[in-house]
């Protein structure tokens, strides 16, 4: 990497910024990418690159050679797949689900889904049609706003509780506020957290269980960051500690697991959704009206692959299901990769806050935050989109946590995945230039 | 295959039905399918299975090479694909509709999706919700029932025109008064139809257009079936006769391209939708609401592809480009191999003529129907329920007509697919059997 003058010129830094008509603090993270990328094509240099959540590890030989011969070898490529997933990769979820959660589940629950997008997209349809006067959805945010989107498809209305002033006890009375009202039809969060990367506790999945018990809502827990509380090791299977789940204290859930983070695996959007037995099995008349059946499991198949993709693709699945099997033997243990990003967080969180910066989510309950995929940061009264305007021109990128659905106007969102620990040098250099000039 | 005494045992094929919980003339080509597999089972005898519309043949060596280098050597397992496609799968898509349909695109209005069935999903969904009050979208039956449920999952109601007593002047008039209600936001049919095989002709494809053109409305035209009414051969790049299509006659389509009937490619769920560029520029105000911009074609995209699967496979784009290319650039010929389908139907169509049975759909305008993927037989007065009960008993399968949407009562829907030639001499044997004991 370079090491260019700071700051860029301002002035070529503002006029591309022009060009792409969007102001950086209202970017999506695409549009901020096309904007970086149109700056460091015309500065010839390279930025620190926050902004995209990709996975930056290479994915795992196993899947490639077991796609490579369901293709030439088994010929699956001709063969629609069944649209409730091949059963190898029904069996392979089920072996996961028990090594790793501690959850037994039969195989038939384990639904593969085109990426963990599609099991998102289904669980908010299942969940907001299953009774009628549901057309609410409820997030725990911030969050990926791409599912808020989703609601909006599914003509949804969407609600949020910010963790930033709900954790605990006071979570959980929000929660019994909103559920109560009766329209809300489900609820989703991920944990660890995409942006703040806070890690709910066993006892908010506790309360949070509890309440879709009793007022039959479905907890949709997106598990893209699967293991990745390090401070934990999930990794071992069959050997305590588990993932946490909310899945423990309810029987209202459907749990979305993603290949893209775990297995770096997010060009072949292939995942599982496991629905739980009690809902698989469950009768309501209200689905029918959109799935066409009253039978949610079937619901989710019938009514939600059949008519979206007409199943996974199938060398995918075959992938998938050769990874899952290999970290459920423990041919090799699907954290140790991962541990990167956690190295790479405590680089950087410590070059943000060595240079003024501070974390905006900052605690678990008291706890320190574990190190991961994301963390979110601000810098004196700047708002989050002032401070993106700033940062560009010291040759770094990130999206504003507003967008995310956040309460608080005044951060970013930074994630690790494109800047490797090679890279800390030049990252700590931009910093200090930035703070130079700020404080 | 063996030759079983026939007919089967009455006995055993009620009790295995009755097992099932549905009626053969009710079943889906699923829950059909289920029912034979049972049958087959319990009495050690195969089926003649016309049920299932699966792609008979073996996808080309050369996609599945260009998916091993996709994934192994060019490692695009780990990256997100873009939203709205691979550049080289949609510049071969380009290339593909210039060399087959003489249409001139720009790359952008190709969008690579998850198999037809995930185009037609969001094309539903884009027409319906383009403009408002246009609650309701118009099929041209019969057709594949799942295009329904698609409706369904949106949340928009279905009409439809039955291609059986509505053809050339008459289609037009039908038409014509059911888009003058501004009720109607999209309009879908497959030509070759599933399942008739009726081939819309250029003078009700110029009127359909017409129409389309007045009322604002979408033709989203499904082919699936592309060059193989094989009456025509199609399969020349850049030799007329091109396959009709009815975006010569508006710029109100959506072209739904399908991989896994011509190139046997059902496996990898790979396809391409192509926006007209008329329609992928225009500003919808109404289609913010659920797609979360007004630009028809980033709707596709950004409203479309994102939220439910986040992008197509990347090896199966690669895979799918490298088809195209060949085809395009005259390595080999995708009509080729298809008319096998061709062979069949003519052997298959005359075994039930001269026993008996006759065409439901039987003709074109006045010409005799092209011979390819499907056909529609009936036997003298028993509805399609009772025929199907009938049948079963003589170890062949089909799926009752009345299930594609069809007014016609009386028949059944028959695929070629799974019957190859040397099977004939036993279809006769059983056809024969059917027609001694029923005649």
């Amino acid at each position: 990497m370079s090491d260019p003058a700071l700051p860029f010129p301002r002035n070529i830094v503002e006029a591309v910024v022009a060009e792409h008509g969007v102001a950086p603090g209202r970017a999506s993270i695409r549009e901020m990418n096309r904007i970086v990328n149109a700056i460091e094509a015309r500065l010839g240099a390279r930025f620190i690159r926050m902004e995209f959540g990709i996975p930056g590890l290479e994915p795992h030989p196993l899947a490639i050679e077991a796609e490579r011969e369901a293709l030439a070898v088994r010929r699956l490529g001709g063969v629609y797949p069944p649209f409730d997933g091949l059963p190898e990769l029904k069996n392979a979820a089920k072996g996961f689900a028990k090594a790793f959660l501690d959850l037994p589940i039969p195989a038939e629950c384990a639904i593969p889904t085109e990426g963990a997008m599609h099991g998102c997209f289904i669980s908010i349809g299942i969940a907001s049609f299953r009774f009628r006067d549901r057309d609410t959805f409820l997030f725990l945010d911030p969050g990926f706003p791409v599912n808020k989107l989703q609601c909006k498809v599914w003509g949804v209305r969407t609600e949020s509780i910010d963790l930033y002033d709900h954790r605990g006890p006071k979570l959980i009375a929000a929660l019994e506020e909103r559920l109560a009202t009766g329209r809300i039809g489900g609820i989703m969060y991920s944990s660890p957290n995409n942006p703040s990367w806070v890690c709910l506790k066993e006892s908010e999945l506790a309360g949070i269980g509890a309440l879709c018990t009793k007022h039959r809502v479905i907890a949709v827990e997106d598990l893209a960051y699967f293991g990745m509380d390090f401070r934990e090791e999930y990794g071992d299977p069959g050997i305590p500690p588990y993932q946490p789940t909310v899945a423990r204290y309810t029987d209202q859930w459907i749990l979305v697991i993603s290949s893209s983070k775990i297995f770096s695996y997010a060009g072949q959007r292939v995942a599982v959704s496991i629905v739980s037995p009690a809902l698989f099995e469950e009768r309501c008349p209200a689905l029918a009206a959109r799935f066409g059946t009253d039978r949610l499991g079937h619901a989710f198949v019938h009514g939600g692959i059949y008519p979206t993709t007409a199943g996974v693709v199938a060398s995918a699945q075959v992938g998938l299901a050769a990874l899952l099997n290999a970290v459920v033997e423990g041919k090799f243990r699907f954290t140790d990769p991962l541990r990167e990003y956690e190295r790479r967080a405590q680089a950087m969180k410590a070059a943000f806050l060595k240079n003024g910066f501070r974390l905006v989510y900052d605690n678990d309950l008291g706890e320190p935050l574990a190190d991961g995929f994301y963390f979110t940061v601000a810098y004196g009264d700047l708002d989050g989109s002032r401070l993106l305007d700033e940062l560009l021109c010291y040759g770094v990128s990130a999206i504003a946590l507003a967008g995310t659905g956040s309460i608080r106007e005044e951060g970013i969102r930074a994630c690790v995945s494109l800047t490797s620990l090679d890279m800390m040098p030049e990252l700590r250099r931009r910093l200090e230039a930035f703070h130079r000039d700020h404080a």
